[in-house]
Parts: C-alpha cells; sequence; structure tokens
C-alpha cells in the first residue's frame, strides 16, 4: 500500500510541475503580448488558462480518489492538503496571467502600457518570473534552499509596486486616466501572482521535505489577502 | 461512527455560519469607515480580519482531524472538500473586506470616494451585503433556493463595475487620477467579494443538501480570476 501511494503522491507532484510550468509560461507570455502589443498572444494566454483549470480539477479528483481508497494517515494527508493549496494557487497564477493579457486585448491596438511604465512593468514581470522559476526549482530539487528565498523576490516586487504608484500618482504623470487605472491594476496583478508563488512555493517546501518553513515567513503567509 | 461523523460535520457547518456572518459584517463595516471617513471602524475591520483566518485553520485542522479518524467514503469527502472551499472563499472575502477599509483608512482624513463615486459605490456595497446574507440563508435553510440565484447578483454587480468605468472614463471625471485608481480598486474588490460568496454558495449549496447546482452555473463558477 505504501508503494503505491507513493506512486499516486509522485503523480499528483507531476500534475503540479505540469501546472506551475504552465502558470510561469502564462505570465511570461501574457507580458510579452501586453508590452509588444501581440493580441494573438494574449488571446492564447487567455484561452490556454482553461487547461490550468482542467489540471487543478484532475489533481483535486486524484487527491479524492486517494483519501477514499487509501484512508492515508495524518502525516500523509497533511502533504495531499499542501497539494491542494499548491494547486489552488498556481490555478491563480494562470488567472492572474490571462487577466494581463486581457489589459492588452481591451487596448489593442492601443497600447496598454505607456512608455512612461514600459520599465517598471518589464521588472515587475521579470521578478514573477523569477519566482515562478523558483517553484518549479523547489519541486526538482527538494533541497533547493530556493523555497526559503522566495520572501525576498516577494518583497522586491512590492518594492516594485510602490514605485509604480510614485510614478502613477506624480506630477508628472502626462498619460491620462484610462492608463493610470490599467497600470495600478497592472501592478496589481504582478503583485498578487508573486503573493500565490511564494504562497505555492513554501507549501511545495513542506509537500516534498516534510518540513514547514520558519515560522516567520509562515505568519507572512497568512492573511496575505486577495484581489 | 456515522452519528460521531455527522456531528463533526455539523461543527464544520457551524464554523463555516461564523466566518459568513463575519465575512457580511466586515464588508457592510468597510463601507460604512469608506463612505463616512471613519478611520477607527477601518482599522477594526482590518485587525478583525485576523479571526476569520483563524477561523479557517480551525476548520482545516477540523476537517484533517475527521479523514484520520473516521475515514470517510467518497461521497462524504466531497462535503468536506465543499466545506475547505468555502472556507477558502470566506477567508478571502474577509480579505477583500479589509483592502476596502485600508483604501479609506490610506485617504483618510480626506475622503477615498469622491461625491461623484458615493452613489455607484453604495449600490456596489449593498449587492455585495445581499449576496453575503444569501450565503448564511443557505446554511440556515438547505431548500433555500437563494444558492441558485447568487448568479443573478453577481450579474448585477458586474454591471454596476462597467458603470463605475463609464464614469471613472468618462470627459466628465474632474477628480483625478488618484481618486480613479482608488475607485477602481474599490470596484474590483466588491466585484471579487460577490465572485468569492458567489462560489462559496454554489459549494454550499452542495455541502448543505449534496446536490451539485445546474451545469450552466457550474461552468460560470470555474476559472473565474483573481485579483
Amino acid at each position: 500500500v505504501r508503494a503505491e501511494y507513493d506512486a499516486e503522491l509522485d503523480d499528483i507532484r507531476r500534475i503540479l510541475v505540469v501546472m506551475a510550468d504552465a502558470a510561469r509560461a502564462a505570465m511570461s507570455a501574457a507580458t510579452v503580448s501586453l508590452l509588444t502589443i501581440d493580441p494573438e498572444v494574449a488571446q492564447r494566454v487567455v484561452s490556454d488558462d482553461d487547461a490550468i483549470d482542467e489540471h487543478q480539477r484532475r489533481l483535486e479528483d486524484r487527491v479524492y480518489d486517494l483519501l477514499a481508497r487509501q484512508a492515508p494517515v495524518a502525516s500523509d494527508l497533511r502533504l495531499l492538503f499542501a497539494a491542494l493549496h499548491i494547486a489552488a494557487d498556481l490555478e491563480r497564477m494562470g488567472d492572474l496571467a490571462a487577466h494581463v493579457a486581457k489589459v492588452g486585448l481591451r487596448r489593442s491596438p492601443a497600447a496598454a502600457v505607456p512608455a512612461s511604465l514600459q520599465s517598471i512593468i518589464a521588472k515587475m514581470a521579470g521578478v514573477a518570473d523569477k519566482i515562478a522559476a523558483k517553484i518549479s526549482a523547489v519541486l526538482a530539487s527538494p533541497d533547493a534552499v530556493d523555497a526559503a528565498t522566495l520572501g525576498l523576490d516577494d518583497d522586491e516586487m512590492d518594492r516594485l509596486n510602490e514605485t509604480l504608484f510614485v510614478v502613477l500618482l506624480g506630477a508628472a504623470w502626462r498619460d491620462g486616466v484610462e492608463s493610470a487605472i490599467d497600470g495600478a491594476m497592472l501592478g496589481r496583478f504582478y503583485e498578487r501572482y508573486a503573493d500565490h508563488a511564494v504562497n505555492a512555493g513554501r507549501h511545495m517546501y513542506f509537500l516534498v521535505t516534510g518540513r514547514l518553513l520558519d515560522p516567520v515567513d509562515a505568519a507572512d503567509e497568512s492573511g496575505s489577502g486577495d484581489a
């Protein structure tokens, strides 16, 4: 039973790897579509999001089946719950990538991101990609310290978001109300993407190592918000 | 074992009722603090959010324990997973109420909501409260058709959010970039609150009746997004 259980847990981990890679690719493509005004790429990000949702449903079904047939004990249960949490975070990262793509679609063929914001949005996208990459690394290599450093990248994202607002609210802003709203929303989407990635990374660390990250990080994790 | 299991499921439902009531009260208070510029009430909404987070952790612990000790079969498992989904939605509704309160806090003692937006924001808050009330009603009275009508309220919220953007982007807008960004963010917070309430309501309907809402509604539910 143990071997069978381990094999099924490996299957669940494999779905998570697929989801993490898809969520990373989605935000990367969304950023490209946004900054290069490419509605075809944006549309693909939006339609590909269904596949990520489907992976999440598949993972939940696997967890149900495993619980129903194997009745795992408490510590194994915790691993399965970690998998559910990770899948939920990855699913929402996919949603956020689709939101970014939709901002570009709505303004196309005009640019959603004015020249004054291109650099900061590109930096936020860079941090988002760095955090997303670390999630996959944690799954591939359990002993990676990457999970523990996710919080630092998240701090960088928060600072970039503050800088973004300084630009949007500055006296030099000349790009109008609509671009300001789009810029603020985009900032929020990248920042939320990073938050979910950090949460996913911490649960992944637990899933792979069976150990919790230190309480300071865990405290950051709770109630980090939504929307 | 069955009686004990039913009693524990009742306990879980009770935690959900407490969370639903708290999430509803939080958004109601957040709206009051926002529209009347009351930083004390806003601060209380923010600090009370910890209690909602704590209820969610308690519910997850109950579910773990129940799974570990009772090894429920598939249909009962589904009920427990529904409870986990509902708790996650309610927890995020609490976060969104705190976000609304924080917008008011950041601009206090100035008004975060200019006169031009007071009416539409009050309407959005009204719909949010109506949806939140229906969630509690579904738990209290399983045969209520309320769950099935949640989608209609959500449509109303979406229309209000569109109207909000017409105002923000209209030629008559004279309230500046910062109020426009705050207005757009507030619109998003109320709209996301309603989305989570709709999701929670559908899972609650299943938790209480064991029946799924019709597939059309279920399709709406998936991938409704984040942030």
